[in-house]
């Protein structure tokens, strides 16, 4: 959750409605999204609330920065804090539990938007498309510091690496939320350990 | 692709119905389904069309029940005809690869309806539930036939192996659909041949 210390009363506004948006968009994906009942939740009008995004395609892909936003504050930015390689990437998925556990209405707007707009070109997609390969980049990234400092063999393909981190933290969510697996974080827990093994130098 | 031989006027209407029904929802979600759409795209009134369903949700499950007929028929069965062990796990592979790459429309319509769902609560999302159990169940038992047959070392935990057999194929389908990554089937391939040794005995 992004804390805004001195706001002015138009970006308060703001970050309730992206906030109540985002809510919504998690529960029932972010094409549903409709600026009348948006602005009925949030008490204002229709035209008061479209002057602030101008086109529902404006407000989606807002909400997704928002979301992004969130995001980096909860899991990258406190996993840059920890030294650089392996304890940096144990970081990310220690944090990445809670966030995944604090989503209690609907799981990860972004996974779940992911496999909403796979199939509707258009801004929206582009959009998603590049905050989750920034994500996703971030990894690979982290894996090449994982190599810098000696940690994961040299030679290895850090984009790889990152295609199997996050298809497991895929899996994570889909056990954890839709099938209700109680199993899921240990699942996810010993896969990760071994992926770092297979990797370590 | 399920093949009717002689089938009746009925089942060829109903056939019908469903397939375009799964085409809309695999690029517009399983929630955005709507009868009077459905009917106007298959040429019957709305009420002809609601006899068929009696309800939106029977539709949609109904829809559902038809994917996981493709699914099984276009992946699994011909899967069981290889031999038992990992020649039939690399066949249930071989397959999923044809079988992602031809849904051209869309993506496969239960990763698409897992992370539509995980927030809705109701008698889709446990049709939907059972379906995802059925199908990683079946992965936890290929890997126990492997176990019998020599082929993965004795004590494994099968139903983690189907966690993160399914996990690369989630990631398969997210970077392929997408991410539209060109490498997504490379990391796909090395990631599972990585997952196989593993376990081998």
């Amino acid at each position: 959750m992004v804390k805004y210390g001195s706001m002015s009363k138009g970006a308060d506004t703001k970050d309730l409605i992206l906030r109540t948006a985002l809510d919504f968009a998690s529960r029932c994906g972010l094409e549903a999204l409709s600026i009348g009942e948006l602005a009925k939740k949030v008490g204002m009008s229709k035209s008061g609330l479209f002057g602030h995004f101008n086109s529902k395609e404006k407000l989606q892909m807002m909400v997704l920065d928002y979301a992004a936003n969130d995001f980096v504050q909860a899991v990258l930015l406190p996993a840059y804090k920890e030294p650089r390689g392996i304890p940096r990437i144990e970081a990310t998925v220690a944090n990445w539990y809670r966030w995944i556990e604090k989503q209690h209405s609907g799981g990860c707007p972004f996974v779940a938007a992911a496999f909403e707009y796979d199939d509707r070109p258009g801004q929206v997609q582009d959009h998603l498309r590049l905050h989750l390969s920034t994500m996703i980049n971030s990894f690979a990234t982290s894996a090449n510091i994982a190599v810098e400092e000696g940690h994961f063999r040299k030679g290895i393909d850090s984009k790889e690496f990152a295609y199997r981190f996050y298809s497991y933290l895929l899996g994570l969510h889909l056990y954890s939320k839709l099938l209700k697996d109680n199993k899921a974080f240990d699942y996810h827990k010993h896969s990760f350990e071994d992926l770092l093994a297979n990797y370590k130098a």
